[in-house]
């Protein structure tokens, strides 16, 4: 992928602090916006507000999300990602840590805005932040690679509002295959999602510095 | 899950359309926010702004997402799910449409936000949208569930900024499973991604009205 990443702004910490903030403000806002029961009036004059923060924010505009200078591979760049991402208000965000023997973990709390059935977390999601997790731990091995395939199994419902877990680890490469298994577990410790995925490295995969 | 829904507001059309308004602009805030490069300044100053009108919104709350009144199943009446729901700013929308014959179908274009590899969408994004319009498709036959397992295989990248296509049906009924396959597609029909799943309906599940 490092030919594209020459289309990319690159930020310093500086600047990819500033718009965390910014992000983290309109996420905020977005999970404030599903709960609330304001008047129509009111909904209405916020509704005009956003939109005119909106045109500022388009004063000065990138063709594409940037990218941010830490981390190891390019998985680790992506600051906008919809899963991992500070600067993506769509992102929980989950804050993926890999440790030194390629062991992929966060704990992070899903808020209503990504609710499936009534009070909990919305399957797809939960498939959303595996792909996530299997995706940096395959990368962990030193050869980042697309998904090829994703299978998710639901043990049981995963609760919204509570510490969640998400765990994965590389089990495997062949050649450009690289394979991998992960969970999302509860408070309880109980594993509510389990997920096995495979990933196809480019032919030109450089490996990670 | 009839049970659940005592907790929830279920919201007229007027009040529906209202919110669904406030959300786009929330959606198309998250956007600008994402591709942004003004100055830290500036950035600082929206975001002070947009945390004023969070709180404007949270000044009346409810506990949970409201549910709409139009629909003939429980997953129709989500209309703050995270990929169908109008009232989500975190959802693209998909705006889901299921046929007589139980084939589920929709088009949709993503953004920048939901960017996985450079230029395309993120590969679990595509799983999330798979998992709700297969959970649609199962619960045409009338047993909606919950997912059990989901599977998604990726045949090639998945653009972003193009017309895309989801398309599901249920395949079979074995007693309280339900099993039902999809693909995504390109604008030039070619299938990027295919699923398959099975859902799992509750014990005393009603039939869809």
């Amino acid at each position: 992928m490092r030919e594209v990443f020459v289309d990319r702004d690159v930020l310093s910490g500086d600047d990819e602090a500033e718009l965390a903030a910014l992000a983290a403000r309109v996420r905020e806002l977005a999970e404030a916006m599903t709960l609330t029961k304001v008047e129509p009036a009111e909904a209405a004059s916020v509704a005009a507000e956003i939109a005119a923060l909106t045109e500022r924010l388009k004063a000065a505009r990138r063709a594409h999300p940037p990218f941010g200078t830490v981390g190891e591979s390019g998985l680790d760049r992506q600051i906008a990602n919809p899963v991992t991402g500070r600067l993506n208000p769509l992102a929980p965000p989950v804050d993926i840590e890999v440790s030194e023997d390629g062991i992929v973990r966060a704990e992070f709390t899903l808020p209503a805005v990504y609710e499936g059935p009534p009070t909990f977390v919305h399957g797809g999601v939960s498939a959303m932040i595996m792909d996530q997790a299997l995706g940096m731990a395959a990368a962990a091995t030193g050869t980042p690679g697309m998904t090829a395939t994703l299978e998710t199994r639901y043990r049981r419902p995963t609760p919204l509002g509570v510490p969640l877990t998400v765990e994965a680890k590389a089990s495997r490469v062949e050649g450009r295959k690289i394979y991998a298994d992960g969970t999302i577990s509860g408070p309880d410790g109980r594993v509510t999602v389990e997920a096995s995925a495979m990933f196809i490295a480019p032919q030109s995969a450089p490996a990670a510095s």
